[in-house]
């Protein structure tokens, strides 16, 4: 109850029939749950079964069977990403901090190899208590920005690339091992991770206790 | 200035010669150095040269030229190894923290394998406003950890370990991967960089602003 | 004669037009034969040919086309999964015991991150007399099984997880690397083959030798 | 105490300082530990300062501070090892099982490219309950162990080679992938693993507990 | 024209649109072709258009548009597989050596866990001038054919086996650093790279070059 | 004749006494070797018995025996790392290319973290015709460079970092996957290299021809 | 505006969906684009849709809404590749410089198995003022063409090939260790990039400046 | 008996420790060894203790205690090497072809990059009935030289090189996906290998047989 939701459904590697069964059961159950990881085939089949009952939202590849709560917290988060590929983990991100009840600000496309666009976000991203940086390929965003910013950040590595991206790997590695210091890390795509994080941090900040 | 230090220096790679050098030109300079990743020879053949001026720890491997400041936060951190081999990162990173002026406690060997030994910290743990979290082999500490505390939780990866253990990739792998959600991980033996992390959470809390 | 049947197919690499002409020779040549790997697709055109030569299981995706022995053993054996996508490689486990005549029991999804879940089977667990522990993502539940039980563990690691998971090779290399001293461990996914080592213990025992 | 020693020491990664300090404070504690993974050089140092409380043993790389218990079961483990570089890690399991008082054969170099060396000792293998099976290289000897005998069979990959060897990767791999059905493997160069082991099954057996 | 043939296509990575294109080329440029790597959906749809030019082969993957040469040399290949999983690969061999006019046995299924099976074809395998040893999971056939005879030996690695297998790199390293000296190795699953090494050794003999 | 030298050496991995038998050779048969790779004891060595007829220079780890030649042409090369630990690749670099010739200027730790450092730099890196870009950790130094500047860039990714720095494939596969377009890369620590790839460019310019 | 197009859309990894809406989206906001990376599938599905405004190249998988520039230089790229596979990669090169208005020529198929073939390209080679040399498999193609030719040259490994060629892995290290000096290496499969490289080359020619 | 000695000693990994009791071992049970893998300090010591009954070679780096046998075959080995860097393992095959009574020839240093100074050698080499193909860094040599000659040839991957050499790798899997065809490999280093292999070709000749 501490967060929200009852049940989180990891969608990604479930088959359809095993996501129609969970979300059968979870129904009949009463259970609030939050599912991620769901493509467009599987929203569109799921829809047909559970469109009443089920809200789901296709950028974010997101669903839930429940109203967001009140925002509950002053502070904010900032979630950033160097692509336009890597919109559709920030967007997980941003969806799971507004069912945690923290408002969130998204930043797509800021890059890195024209250096110029993401200073021009600089002023606004200094709002934000806490910073979520999204960058697959080589993952150098996090390095600049973690440069720049006295924040909290949280790196998320994607998937985004090819060959040397290593799937992901070479952005991870490359956040871990980055010279700005006291970034920390995530596993590959999980933007979900990162905003659970990022609530971690929010929700043991005193006034937000007291804000509840 | 913003961190108490003017510089750091990451000792663990560099030669005996090349850290002389770089010791004597900071105070010449009259900059406030702080090091990390000394081994004992190191530290014995530095402290011959540099013994006056610069205060050499041994247990956390780390040489400063400055005083440490007064502790400028109300919130702590509770810093956690799972074995007793995972000391000297945990020790890296406390010394970091006093540095920049957070007061932390460190739990030596509370250990996974024997889960009874972890439970009798439990509600020390839970004052603390961040865990630190390191362990070495399969890094499963992190895991229990983050299933039984709220806090925002930085998990430190260590080298302790043979064969399967990777040289620190599989508990660093582990603790990306963790069941428990929104951790985040730092590089390989990295205490410093935890310390950081947890310096950029405590130094976001508004109180913590008024305080200094 | 040793094991209940004759012939082992490995299923999940075989296409179905192998798993046809396979089957459909073992059926002629009167073999008795156990088939494991079969998903649901497999499983529904076989069906439509083999129905009421062959049983198909599917929920341990297996196939026989014989009777389970009697139990011919009074020990058990515990077959617990970390979560809910584990299930199918319990059961194969599960399945394969139940054909090589040994009893079992299968508790599913008892988790790390809320360790309290475990703990409320650990009177069960204690009575059996060989534990499978069978996780995918990080694999911690082996190390906090083989800190607290002392019987033989045969941990499985699984292929559930995505990103630094590895397919199931961190699970592995945590398993292997786990501070729990005297836990074992087969290969990824292997239910069958962790059933077998099973099943080589609880056959070893002098009663067992008696009992059949 | 179910044991026989308090406390287990990994000696291999460990400095000789480290280790002095650590006998030193185990001694003054009146505990009874077992340390593994010495080499000669650590022996002979170790040796000159704690020779009159401390037994070493050159051949299997330990030392521990007290008599071997009775042997306390009837059945017994057979340690086979393929080459004769891998007789440390047979050493170190069998020293580990006398410390737990257990019975043991170990037997050196019995090879795969000359077999017809293997099968001479065939007779004498069928009598143990346990087969630790130790091998580098390619690691091959497990599947032949394997098919050959019904007992349980822990294989312990080792080391030895070079090149695509890989550090004992890849009988690491070779033996979790072995054609021989219900193998289970432990980390490479783990002879102490591996002895736990198989004290796990020799010590679950129910004449076992009568005997004690 | 040395090797009976002007061409040879690798068809597992070429689309079915590309192997159109390639084989009506050298079709109308009158060029002998040896075609591998054909899956059964691929040879379905290029039998309907040169079904009645070239020559499709199912078992083992290959096609031609030529007779096969007379059997040119008196030596013989034996080729041999650990499982019937490895069928496919030594067929192409087989293929291979018989567009090359040279004559082979094949052995399929002669395993390493069930050594006897193995024991029973030695006779036969002694008369074969080069032997090639197929075999995936572990590989460790051919270090027993390594050891046992003392011909030249090809060992080709297969990518069946899940997990630890590694796609075949576990075979391909296990042979490489098998404990029987003298073997080597070729790529995973290159039944043709194998039988073009054992035709360059049986075309090496001198009654070879009299007998042409 | 066309590089100024006859011999290059690569000392990094040659042991003192075969430099030795190397370096006596070549001066025996008058020809002009260039060294790489050489560190400060293998210069203190060699210089007792060569120093009067060659030239060692520590900072670059090479060496030679013949005077730089004339610089022949107008182009010149920006060499930029990102941390002080990578100026020893930077100085082969520049020292390879004074041998060939080229003039060069180099910039040492130049950051990525403080970017603002990298900004004042910006007037006088645009001059050079080549940028030589070397960084270690996670190599982001090269994006940045890539997407501000138009030329040539040769990115050299350094050993320099732990962990997941991976000895230097995390800058390396960092590099290559980069967001800047048209950035090409050497092996790790490779300035030797990337100075003869800077020679290709500079050399194959049409005034360069006339000039020499 | 330097290059001749506004933006550039990578195709591999983008869903025809995605593609569409960026498609639509440049030529509602009359933006020149050239895509790259497109599959015969997405370019049939696209051609419906786009057919009249946009410009779809099946041999290079190219897509761009804007008239080829005029050829703005003098200099040209020769554009080799070892083996037919690999056409595709090199026709990606050439249509991106003919979009910036470069020449140049493609020599297909030229191997290295077959040496001579290569020799005979020789003359032609001499004359491109850039050498882009594009290699499956284990790449070896570099090598001669680095030892043979004094210009800038561009590697680029390609995924071609199974097994050992680890999906351009083998290639890419073999060129980035290539025993001929100079050269430098772009991401597996990258004819993109490779001729970005070229161009910076090509474009920082003095002369170049002069003819725009 | 065969091989003309009864026992081969891999002497890399053992300390000289273990040599000494190994070949104190062999000398008292009059066996005649072969030892491959001895470094100078290892052959300095030795000599020492054993100089009077054990012949040294400090270029192939291996000693044995008997005289070399007579040459029993006409057909002779080609040994080549890319660099003069891989000129240990080229010496380590021709002196255990010596030791089995194979004649050979070892060509060092034949290049790749400068490819003229291998057609030198082309005459030469066709006399061979095998060649040994050695080479390190990216191992292109076995490529041109398989492509080429129509011997078998046996390719030996060297662990020169650094950096994306990976130690051997790079060439291993260059060689084993070589788009010459029919070209086989051994271990990293392995040099007796390649000689063992070689032999069990010559060995199969049938004038071979009759010659002994
Ligand atoms: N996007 C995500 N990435 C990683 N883990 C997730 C994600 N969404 C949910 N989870 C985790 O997956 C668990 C549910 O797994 P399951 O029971 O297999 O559906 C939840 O408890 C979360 O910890
Ligand atoms: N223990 C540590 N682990 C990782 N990075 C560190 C550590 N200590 C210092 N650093 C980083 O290393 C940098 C100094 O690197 P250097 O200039 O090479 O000494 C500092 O700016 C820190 O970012
Ligand atoms: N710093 C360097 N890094 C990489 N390769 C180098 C370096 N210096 C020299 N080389 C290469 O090493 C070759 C000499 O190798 P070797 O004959 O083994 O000394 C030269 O031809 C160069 O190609
Ligand atoms: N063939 C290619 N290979 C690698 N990168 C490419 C290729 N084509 C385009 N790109 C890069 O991909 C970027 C576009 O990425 P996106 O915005 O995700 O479409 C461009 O700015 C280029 O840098
Ligand atoms: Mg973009
Ligand atoms: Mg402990
Ligand atoms: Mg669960
Ligand atoms: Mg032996
Ligand atoms: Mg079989
Ligand atoms: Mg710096
Ligand atoms: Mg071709
Ligand atoms: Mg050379």
């Amino acid at each position: 109850e501490r967060l929200g939701f009852d049940e989180v459904i990891y969608g990604k590697e479930k088959t359809i029939n095993q996501l129609e069964s969970i979300i059968k059961l979870y129904l009949e159950k009463d259970l609030r749950f939050f599912c991620t990881g769901l493509d467009n085939l599987k929203i569109d089949t799921l829809t047909k079964q559970f469109g009443s009952n089920v809200t789901f939202c296709r950028k974010s590849g997101t669903a839930k069977n429940f109203e967001y709560p009140p925002c509950k917290f002053k502070k904010t988060v900032g979630i950033i990403t160097a692509g336009s590929s890597d919109a559709k983990v920030a967007y997980e991100a941003h969806e799971t901090l507004k069912v945690l009840g923290v408002a969130a600000k998204t930043y797509i496309d800021v890059g890195v190899a024209g250096i110029h666009r993401f200073f021009k976000y600089s002023e606004d991203l200094k709002k934000h208590t806490v910073l979520i940086v999204i960058a697959g390929m080589e993952g150098a965003l996090s390095s600049v920005v973690g440069g720049l910013f006295p924040q909290p950040i949280i790196a998320v590595p994607t998937s985004v690339g090819y060959g040397t991206a290593l799937g992901g790997f070479t952005p991870l590695f490359a956040m871990l091992t980055s010279c700005a210091n006291g970034i920390t890390v995530v596993n590959i795509d999980n933007g979900f991770g990162a905003a659970m994080a990022a609530f971690r941090i929010i929700n043991c900040l005193p006034e937000a206790q007291n804000d509840r």
